[in-house]
Protein backbone atom coordinates (compact mmCIF):
# COMPACT_ATOMS: atom_id res chain seq x y z
CA UNK A 1 0.00 0.00 0.00
CA UNK A 2 1.11 3.22 -0.85
CA UNK A 3 2.32 5.65 2.03
CA UNK A 4 2.93 9.16 2.31
CA UNK A 5 5.92 10.36 4.55
CA UNK A 6 6.21 14.27 3.91
CA UNK A 7 4.58 16.53 6.24
CA UNK A 8 3.15 18.93 3.88
CA UNK A 9 2.23 16.46 1.52
CA UNK A 10 0.26 14.56 4.60
CA UNK A 11 -1.42 17.87 5.45
CA UNK A 12 -2.35 18.92 1.82
CA UNK A 13 -3.55 15.23 1.06
CA UNK A 14 -6.02 15.05 4.22
CA UNK A 15 -7.62 18.13 3.60
CA UNK A 16 -8.36 17.41 -0.32
CA UNK A 17 -9.37 14.21 -0.16
CA UNK A 18 -9.81 12.72 2.91
CA UNK A 19 -12.07 9.51 1.60
CA UNK A 20 -8.84 8.23 -0.17
CA UNK A 21 -6.34 8.09 3.27
CA UNK A 22 -6.52 4.90 5.49
CA UNK A 23 -4.56 5.66 8.87
CA UNK A 24 -1.88 8.10 10.03
CA UNK A 25 0.66 6.92 11.84
CA UNK A 26 2.98 9.03 13.90
CA UNK A 27 6.17 7.58 16.31
CA UNK A 28 6.01 7.91 19.85
CA UNK A 29 7.44 11.15 21.47
CA UNK A 30 6.69 12.81 18.00
CA UNK A 31 3.09 14.02 18.83
CA UNK A 32 3.72 17.66 19.75
CA UNK A 33 5.76 18.27 16.48
CA UNK A 34 2.74 16.85 14.62
CA UNK A 35 0.37 18.63 16.26
CA UNK A 36 -0.85 20.55 12.81
CA UNK A 37 -1.24 16.84 10.82
CA UNK A 38 -3.22 15.29 14.10
CA UNK A 39 -5.24 18.19 14.29
CA UNK A 40 -6.38 18.04 10.35
CA UNK A 41 -6.52 14.03 10.52
CA UNK A 42 -9.04 15.05 13.54
CA UNK A 43 -10.79 17.81 11.93
CA UNK A 44 -11.03 15.22 8.20
CA UNK A 45 -12.04 12.10 10.72
CA UNK A 46 -9.18 10.81 9.43
CA UNK A 47 -8.12 7.99 12.16
CA UNK A 48 -4.64 7.88 13.84
CA UNK A 49 -2.28 5.56 16.14
CA UNK A 50 0.97 6.65 17.82
CA UNK A 51 3.61 3.53 17.71
CA UNK A 52 6.26 3.01 19.48
CA UNK A 53 9.73 3.18 18.43
CA UNK A 54 10.80 -0.06 16.80
CA UNK A 55 7.11 -1.03 15.72
CA UNK A 56 6.95 2.13 13.34
CA UNK A 57 9.95 1.61 12.21
CA UNK A 58 9.69 -2.72 11.78
CA UNK A 59 6.18 -1.59 10.07
CA UNK A 60 7.78 1.38 7.63
CA UNK A 61 11.15 0.47 7.12
CA UNK A 62 13.63 2.69 4.97
CA UNK A 63 11.26 5.82 6.00
CA UNK A 64 13.31 8.92 7.20
CA UNK A 65 10.68 10.69 9.04
CA UNK A 66 8.51 9.78 12.16
CA UNK A 67 5.00 9.82 10.51
CA UNK A 68 3.38 7.95 7.83
CA UNK A 69 -0.06 8.63 5.44
CA UNK A 70 -1.48 5.21 4.39
CA UNK A 71 -3.06 5.90 1.47
CA UNK A 72 -5.15 3.94 -1.21
CA UNK A 73 -3.51 2.17 -4.23
CA UNK A 74 -3.38 4.66 -7.14
CA UNK A 75 -6.43 4.19 -9.57
CA UNK A 76 -5.42 5.02 -13.39
CA UNK A 77 -8.19 6.09 -15.54
CA UNK A 78 -9.12 3.59 -18.15
CA UNK A 79 -7.51 4.74 -22.19
CA UNK A 80 -11.60 4.29 -23.38
CA UNK A 81 -12.82 6.62 -20.32
CA UNK A 82 -11.02 9.25 -21.13
CA UNK A 83 -11.88 9.44 -24.62
CA UNK A 84 -15.35 9.03 -23.50
CA UNK A 85 -14.68 11.92 -20.80
CA UNK A 86 -13.42 14.25 -23.61
CA UNK A 87 -16.48 14.41 -25.22
CA UNK A 88 -17.65 16.83 -22.07
CA UNK A 89 -14.89 18.68 -21.49
CA UNK A 90 -14.56 21.90 -23.55
CA UNK A 91 -11.37 22.52 -24.99
CA UNK A 92 -9.47 19.25 -22.70
CA UNK A 93 -5.73 19.63 -22.38
CA UNK A 94 -4.32 16.48 -22.32
CA UNK A 95 0.13 15.83 -21.88
CA UNK A 96 1.65 12.76 -23.21
CA UNK A 97 5.12 11.23 -22.16
CA UNK A 98 7.15 9.17 -24.64
CA UNK A 99 8.36 7.54 -21.24
CA UNK A 100 9.06 8.89 -17.78
CA UNK A 101 11.97 6.84 -15.53
CA UNK A 102 12.67 9.31 -13.05
CA UNK A 103 10.64 8.76 -10.15
CA UNK A 104 11.30 12.87 -9.45
CA UNK A 105 10.22 14.42 -12.80
CA UNK A 106 6.85 12.26 -12.77
CA UNK A 107 6.17 13.06 -9.16
CA UNK A 108 7.04 17.01 -9.76
CA UNK A 109 5.11 16.36 -13.76
CA UNK A 110 2.13 15.35 -11.52
CA UNK A 111 2.16 18.02 -8.65
CA UNK A 112 2.58 20.63 -11.41
CA UNK A 113 -0.61 19.03 -13.59
CA UNK A 114 -2.81 19.44 -10.72
CA UNK A 115 -2.02 22.85 -10.15
CA UNK A 116 -2.72 23.72 -13.46
CA UNK A 117 -5.97 21.50 -13.71
CA UNK A 118 -4.53 19.52 -16.76
CA UNK A 119 -7.47 17.27 -17.42
CA UNK A 120 -4.55 13.97 -17.75
CA UNK A 121 -1.63 12.71 -17.80
CA UNK A 122 -1.05 10.09 -20.61
CA UNK A 123 1.84 7.41 -19.96
CA UNK A 124 3.05 4.65 -21.91
CA UNK A 125 2.64 1.10 -19.59
CA UNK A 126 5.99 -0.30 -20.50
CA UNK A 127 8.34 2.78 -20.39
CA UNK A 128 7.06 4.85 -17.26
CA UNK A 129 8.06 4.71 -13.67
CA UNK A 130 4.87 3.58 -11.32
CA UNK A 131 3.31 5.99 -8.76
CA UNK A 132 5.36 4.93 -5.63
CA UNK A 133 5.78 6.60 -2.49
CA UNK A 134 8.55 8.72 -3.52
CA UNK A 135 6.46 10.07 -6.81
CA UNK A 136 3.26 10.16 -4.38
CA UNK A 137 5.19 12.17 -1.90
CA UNK A 138 7.04 14.94 -4.63
CA UNK A 139 3.50 15.52 -6.00
CA UNK A 140 2.38 16.77 -2.61
CA UNK A 141 -0.65 14.96 -3.18
CA UNK A 142 -1.49 15.74 -6.24
CA UNK A 143 -1.93 12.43 -7.78
CA UNK A 144 -5.06 12.83 -6.00
CA UNK A 145 -6.23 15.81 -8.66
CA UNK A 146 -4.87 14.20 -12.24
CA UNK A 147 -6.85 11.57 -13.88
CA UNK A 148 -3.18 9.13 -15.28
CA UNK A 149 -3.86 6.57 -18.31
CA UNK A 150 -1.44 4.25 -19.02
CA UNK A 151 -1.28 3.09 -22.60
CA UNK A 152 -0.17 0.11 -24.07
CA UNK A 153 0.72 1.44 -27.16
CA UNK A 154 1.15 5.86 -27.24
CA UNK A 155 1.56 5.87 -31.21
CA UNK A 156 -2.01 4.41 -31.74
CA UNK A 157 -3.16 6.75 -28.90
CA UNK A 158 -2.37 9.57 -30.22
CA UNK A 159 -4.05 8.69 -33.34
CA UNK A 160 -7.24 8.02 -31.95
CA UNK A 161 -7.20 11.44 -29.94
CA UNK A 162 -6.71 13.10 -33.46
CA UNK A 163 -9.93 11.15 -34.34
CA UNK A 164 -11.96 12.39 -31.49
CA UNK A 165 -10.26 16.25 -33.12
CA UNK A 166 -7.93 16.59 -30.25
CA UNK A 167 -4.81 18.57 -31.88
CA UNK A 168 -1.56 16.97 -31.05
CA UNK A 169 1.12 19.20 -30.58
CA UNK A 170 4.98 17.70 -29.96
CA UNK A 171 7.71 19.68 -27.83
CA UNK A 172 11.11 19.41 -29.26
CA UNK A 173 14.19 21.17 -28.60
CA UNK A 174 14.56 21.12 -32.76
CA UNK A 175 11.28 22.08 -33.73
CA UNK A 176 11.28 25.38 -35.56
CA UNK A 177 7.88 27.85 -33.83
CA UNK A 178 8.07 28.49 -30.38
CA UNK A 179 5.51 27.62 -28.14
CA UNK A 180 3.68 30.84 -27.98
CA UNK A 181 3.42 30.82 -32.24
CA UNK A 182 0.86 27.63 -31.72
CA UNK A 183 -2.27 27.45 -30.68
CA UNK A 184 -3.52 25.86 -27.37
CA UNK A 185 -6.76 27.24 -26.95
CA UNK A 186 -8.69 24.49 -28.58
CA UNK A 187 -8.50 20.03 -27.29
CA UNK A 188 -4.93 20.23 -27.26
CA UNK A 189 -2.22 17.43 -26.51
CA UNK A 190 0.90 18.41 -25.71
CA UNK A 191 3.38 15.34 -26.18
CA UNK A 192 6.77 15.55 -24.45
CA UNK A 193 9.88 13.54 -25.23
CA UNK A 194 11.21 11.23 -21.74
CA UNK A 195 14.60 11.82 -20.14
CA UNK A 196 16.10 10.06 -23.44
CA UNK A 197 14.30 11.74 -26.16
CA UNK A 198 11.75 10.98 -28.22
CA UNK A 199 11.01 8.48 -30.22
CA UNK A 200 10.78 8.81 -34.07
CA UNK A 201 7.08 7.86 -34.02
CA UNK A 202 6.06 9.23 -31.51
CA UNK A 203 7.18 12.33 -33.27
CA UNK A 204 5.71 11.33 -36.26
CA UNK A 205 2.13 10.90 -35.43
CA UNK A 206 1.44 14.14 -34.15
CA UNK A 207 0.38 17.44 -36.34
CA UNK A 208 2.68 19.50 -35.40
CA UNK A 209 6.29 20.17 -33.33
CA UNK A 210 7.07 22.98 -31.34
CA UNK A 211 9.49 23.92 -28.94
CA UNK A 212 10.29 25.78 -26.04
CA UNK A 213 13.17 28.41 -27.31
CA UNK A 214 16.21 28.13 -24.62
CA UNK A 215 19.95 29.51 -25.03
CA UNK A 216 21.53 28.08 -27.70
CA UNK A 217 24.75 26.72 -25.66
CA UNK A 218 22.79 25.10 -23.28
CA UNK A 219 19.70 24.04 -24.55
CA UNK A 220 18.28 21.08 -22.63
CA UNK A 221 15.54 21.84 -20.22
CA UNK A 222 14.56 19.18 -17.89
CA UNK A 223 11.11 17.22 -19.08
CA UNK A 224 8.74 18.04 -16.11
CA UNK A 225 9.88 21.78 -16.34
CA UNK A 226 9.45 21.48 -20.18
CA UNK A 227 6.21 20.28 -19.45
CA UNK A 228 4.87 23.06 -16.47
CA UNK A 229 6.33 25.52 -19.01
CA UNK A 230 4.22 24.79 -22.07
CA UNK A 231 0.79 24.41 -19.65
CA UNK A 232 1.27 27.74 -18.34
CA UNK A 233 1.25 28.99 -21.88
CA UNK A 234 -1.32 26.91 -22.71
CA UNK A 235 -3.46 28.15 -20.16
CA UNK A 236 -2.15 32.13 -20.44
CA UNK A 237 -3.79 31.94 -23.97
CA UNK A 238 -6.82 30.40 -22.42
CA UNK A 239 -7.27 33.14 -19.90
CA UNK A 240 -6.26 35.81 -22.25
CA UNK A 241 -8.35 34.92 -24.86
CA UNK A 242 -11.52 34.83 -22.45
CA UNK A 243 -11.01 38.25 -21.56
CA UNK A 244 -11.00 39.50 -24.81
CA UNK B 1 36.44 19.96 -4.54
CA UNK B 2 33.44 19.46 -6.40
CA UNK B 3 32.80 16.72 -8.63
CA UNK B 4 30.22 15.74 -11.42
CA UNK B 5 29.09 11.95 -11.76
CA UNK B 6 26.06 12.11 -14.30
CA UNK B 7 27.97 11.38 -18.11
CA UNK B 8 25.40 13.91 -19.78
CA UNK B 9 26.68 16.51 -17.16
CA UNK B 10 29.91 15.91 -17.97
CA UNK B 11 29.44 15.76 -21.08
CA UNK B 12 27.58 19.31 -21.33
CA UNK B 13 30.47 20.69 -18.86
CA UNK B 14 33.53 19.30 -20.96
CA UNK B 15 32.13 20.76 -24.00
CA UNK B 16 31.32 24.28 -23.15
CA UNK B 17 33.66 24.82 -20.12
CA UNK B 18 36.57 22.68 -20.53
CA UNK B 19 38.80 25.21 -18.74
CA UNK B 20 37.06 24.83 -15.60
CA UNK B 21 37.50 20.75 -15.50
CA UNK B 22 40.60 19.34 -13.31
CA UNK B 23 40.18 15.75 -14.55
CA UNK B 24 38.50 13.07 -15.29
CA UNK B 25 38.39 9.71 -13.47
CA UNK B 26 37.48 6.26 -15.37
CA UNK B 27 36.91 2.90 -12.91
CA UNK B 28 38.54 0.07 -14.72
CA UNK B 29 36.24 -1.72 -16.93
CA UNK B 30 34.12 0.98 -17.66
CA UNK B 31 36.34 2.42 -20.43
CA UNK B 32 34.10 1.23 -23.45
CA UNK B 33 30.60 2.45 -21.82
CA UNK B 34 32.22 5.82 -21.26
CA UNK B 35 33.56 6.31 -24.73
CA UNK B 36 31.87 9.33 -25.34
CA UNK B 37 33.43 10.80 -22.41
CA UNK B 38 36.29 10.27 -23.27
CA UNK B 39 36.48 11.06 -26.72
CA UNK B 40 34.88 14.43 -25.86
CA UNK B 41 37.63 14.98 -23.21
CA UNK B 42 40.51 14.45 -25.76
CA UNK B 43 38.78 16.75 -27.97
CA UNK B 44 38.82 19.64 -25.60
CA UNK B 45 42.07 18.98 -23.94
CA UNK B 46 41.13 17.07 -21.05
CA UNK B 47 43.74 14.88 -19.19
CA UNK B 48 41.72 11.20 -18.13
CA UNK B 49 42.89 8.69 -15.81
CA UNK B 50 41.77 5.07 -15.60
CA UNK B 51 41.63 3.70 -11.90
CA UNK B 52 41.15 0.15 -10.22
CA UNK B 53 38.29 0.00 -8.91
CA UNK B 54 39.30 -0.22 -5.63
CA UNK B 55 41.50 2.64 -5.60
CA UNK B 56 38.54 4.51 -7.26
CA UNK B 57 35.92 3.88 -4.83
CA UNK B 58 38.50 5.11 -1.95
CA UNK B 59 39.35 8.37 -4.19
CA UNK B 60 35.44 8.93 -4.36
CA UNK B 61 33.54 7.82 -1.54
CA UNK B 62 29.58 7.36 -1.65
CA UNK B 63 29.34 7.84 -5.30
CA UNK B 64 27.18 5.76 -7.56
CA UNK B 65 29.10 6.50 -10.72
CA UNK B 66 31.94 4.66 -12.93
CA UNK B 67 33.20 7.89 -14.01
CA UNK B 68 33.69 11.49 -12.00
CA UNK B 69 34.64 14.45 -13.49
CA UNK B 70 36.85 16.94 -10.88
CA UNK B 71 36.34 21.01 -11.54
CA UNK B 72 36.99 23.84 -10.05
CA UNK B 73 35.41 25.48 -6.49
CA UNK B 74 32.55 27.47 -8.11
CA UNK B 75 33.20 31.13 -7.91
CA UNK B 76 30.17 32.93 -6.53
CA UNK B 77 29.74 36.85 -8.24
CA UNK B 78 30.11 39.49 -5.81
CA UNK B 79 26.93 41.58 -5.53
CA UNK B 80 28.80 44.94 -6.14
CA UNK B 81 30.53 43.57 -9.43
CA UNK B 82 26.43 42.44 -10.43
CA UNK B 83 25.84 46.18 -9.45
CA UNK B 84 28.97 47.44 -11.80
CA UNK B 85 27.84 44.44 -14.59
CA UNK B 86 24.43 45.63 -15.03
CA UNK B 87 25.46 49.24 -16.60
CA UNK B 88 26.43 47.18 -19.72
CA UNK B 89 23.76 44.92 -19.58
CA UNK B 90 20.11 46.00 -21.37
CA UNK B 91 17.18 44.94 -19.54
CA UNK B 92 19.09 42.62 -17.64
CA UNK B 93 16.91 39.69 -16.30
CA UNK B 94 17.46 38.89 -12.37
CA UNK B 95 16.15 36.54 -9.77
CA UNK B 96 16.35 36.60 -6.44
CA UNK B 97 15.13 33.80 -4.29
CA UNK B 98 13.89 34.80 -0.19
CA UNK B 99 15.76 31.47 0.48
CA UNK B 100 16.88 27.83 -1.21
CA UNK B 101 17.15 25.43 1.52
CA UNK B 102 16.68 22.00 -1.61
CA UNK B 103 19.60 21.04 -3.34
CA UNK B 104 17.34 19.46 -5.92
CA UNK B 105 15.50 22.38 -6.53
CA UNK B 106 18.37 24.78 -6.47
CA UNK B 107 20.23 22.19 -9.15
CA UNK B 108 16.70 22.66 -11.21
CA UNK B 109 16.94 26.52 -10.96
CA UNK B 110 20.48 26.49 -12.30
CA UNK B 111 19.73 24.57 -15.11
CA UNK B 112 16.26 26.09 -16.26
CA UNK B 113 18.06 29.59 -15.87
CA UNK B 114 21.39 28.48 -17.82
CA UNK B 115 18.59 27.22 -20.88
CA UNK B 116 16.93 30.50 -20.41
CA UNK B 117 19.82 32.80 -20.10
CA UNK B 118 18.87 34.47 -17.36
CA UNK B 119 21.56 37.20 -16.41
CA UNK B 120 21.91 36.63 -12.56
CA UNK B 121 20.75 33.87 -9.69
CA UNK B 122 20.74 35.76 -6.09
CA UNK B 123 20.66 34.07 -3.04
CA UNK B 124 20.91 35.01 0.49
CA UNK B 125 24.16 33.78 2.37
CA UNK B 126 22.52 32.52 5.54
CA UNK B 127 19.16 30.98 4.14
CA UNK B 128 20.53 28.41 0.86
CA UNK B 129 22.06 25.09 0.47
CA UNK B 130 25.71 25.55 -1.05
CA UNK B 131 26.86 24.28 -4.45
CA UNK B 132 27.34 20.64 -3.69
CA UNK B 133 27.75 18.02 -5.96
CA UNK B 134 23.96 17.13 -5.52
CA UNK B 135 23.56 20.25 -6.91
CA UNK B 136 26.02 20.76 -9.93
CA UNK B 137 24.97 17.45 -11.24
CA UNK B 138 21.22 18.51 -10.79
CA UNK B 139 21.63 21.62 -12.94
CA UNK B 140 23.58 19.41 -15.66
CA UNK B 141 26.58 21.85 -15.70
CA UNK B 142 24.63 24.71 -15.53
CA UNK B 143 26.31 26.03 -12.63
CA UNK B 144 29.11 27.20 -15.13
CA UNK B 145 26.87 29.00 -17.11
CA UNK B 146 25.12 31.41 -14.54
CA UNK B 147 26.18 34.51 -12.55
CA UNK B 148 25.44 33.38 -8.45
CA UNK B 149 25.52 36.07 -6.06
CA UNK B 150 25.30 35.28 -2.46
CA UNK B 151 23.91 38.52 -0.54
CA UNK B 152 23.98 39.08 3.42
CA UNK B 153 20.74 41.33 3.33
CA UNK B 154 18.39 40.37 0.65
CA UNK B 155 16.19 43.18 1.32
CA UNK B 156 18.56 45.47 1.16
CA UNK B 157 19.79 44.51 -1.90
CA UNK B 158 16.18 44.85 -3.39
CA UNK B 159 17.02 48.04 -2.76
CA UNK B 160 19.77 48.93 -3.87
CA UNK B 161 18.47 46.81 -7.26
CA UNK B 162 15.70 49.41 -7.34
CA UNK B 163 18.19 52.37 -7.34
CA UNK B 164 19.72 51.19 -10.49
CA UNK B 165 16.45 51.49 -11.95
CA UNK B 166 15.79 48.12 -11.76
CA UNK B 167 12.11 46.49 -11.06
CA UNK B 168 11.36 44.21 -8.71
CA UNK B 169 8.18 41.88 -8.71
CA UNK B 170 7.39 39.20 -6.26
CA UNK B 171 5.69 35.90 -6.82
CA UNK B 172 3.02 35.32 -4.23
CA UNK B 173 0.09 32.75 -4.70
CA UNK B 174 -1.92 35.61 -2.57
CA UNK B 175 -1.03 38.31 -5.44
CA UNK B 176 -3.52 39.59 -7.34
CA UNK B 177 -2.04 39.99 -11.26
CA UNK B 178 -1.37 37.02 -13.65
CA UNK B 179 2.04 37.58 -14.24
CA UNK B 180 1.77 38.04 -18.24
CA UNK B 181 -0.33 41.17 -17.53
CA UNK B 182 3.39 42.31 -15.70
CA UNK B 183 5.61 44.07 -17.96
CA UNK B 184 8.74 41.97 -18.08
CA UNK B 185 10.79 43.44 -20.51
CA UNK B 186 12.86 46.30 -19.40
CA UNK B 187 15.74 45.85 -16.64
CA UNK B 188 13.64 43.22 -13.79
CA UNK B 189 14.37 41.35 -10.83
CA UNK B 190 11.76 38.04 -10.53
CA UNK B 191 12.01 37.66 -6.60
CA UNK B 192 10.57 33.79 -4.89
CA UNK B 193 10.24 33.06 -1.99
CA UNK B 194 11.78 29.84 -0.42
CA UNK B 195 10.29 26.33 -0.05
CA UNK B 196 8.88 27.85 3.24
CA UNK B 197 7.58 30.71 1.78
CA UNK B 198 8.14 34.63 1.57
CA UNK B 199 9.24 36.93 4.44
CA UNK B 200 7.22 40.05 5.03
CA UNK B 201 10.18 42.14 4.51
CA UNK B 202 11.66 40.68 1.31
CA UNK B 203 7.73 40.96 -0.26
CA UNK B 204 7.03 44.35 0.87
CA UNK B 205 10.16 45.49 -0.14
CA UNK B 206 9.83 44.66 -3.99
CA UNK B 207 7.46 47.19 -6.59
CA UNK B 208 4.53 44.51 -7.41
CA UNK B 209 3.01 41.37 -5.94
CA UNK B 210 2.17 39.20 -9.01
CA UNK B 211 1.41 35.58 -9.32
CA UNK B 212 1.20 32.34 -11.42
CA UNK B 213 -2.82 31.50 -11.82
CA UNK B 214 -3.22 28.18 -10.10
CA UNK B 215 -6.30 26.14 -9.25
CA UNK B 216 -8.03 27.18 -6.24
CA UNK B 217 -7.60 23.14 -4.72
CA UNK B 218 -4.32 22.81 -5.80
CA UNK B 219 -2.12 25.99 -5.61
CA UNK B 220 1.32 25.01 -4.12
CA UNK B 221 3.71 25.40 -7.42
CA UNK B 222 7.48 23.72 -6.38
CA UNK B 223 9.79 27.05 -6.34
CA UNK B 224 11.90 25.54 -9.65
CA UNK B 225 8.39 25.10 -11.27
CA UNK B 226 7.12 28.58 -10.10
CA UNK B 227 10.74 30.45 -11.25
CA UNK B 228 11.11 28.49 -14.94
CA UNK B 229 7.41 29.51 -15.86
CA UNK B 230 7.97 33.13 -14.76
CA UNK B 231 11.18 33.24 -16.39
CA UNK B 232 9.84 31.48 -19.48
CA UNK B 233 7.18 34.47 -19.58
CA UNK B 234 9.61 37.05 -19.30
CA UNK B 235 11.41 35.91 -22.31
CA UNK B 236 8.10 35.28 -24.23
CA UNK B 237 7.06 38.90 -23.82
CA UNK B 238 10.69 39.95 -24.97
CA UNK B 239 11.19 37.69 -27.86
CA UNK B 240 7.13 38.79 -29.24
CA UNK B 241 7.90 42.72 -28.46
CA UNK B 242 11.19 42.43 -30.81
CA UNK B 243 8.92 40.63 -33.71
CA UNK B 244 6.74 43.38 -33.53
Amino acid sequence: MPYLTNKNSIIELIKSHPGSVRRLWIEHGYETVSDEVIKEAKRQGVSFKVLQKNIFFKKFTNIKSHICLEVDEISYTDPDELLHDLERIKNPLLCAFDGIFDPQNLGNILRSAACFGVNAIIIPKDRSCGITQTVASISRGGIEHVKIVRVVNLARYIDTLKETGVFCYVLDENGIAPIWKADLRGPVCLVFGSEEGLRRLTKEKCDEIIKIPTEDVFPSLNVATCFAVSVSEAKRQRAVSQTI
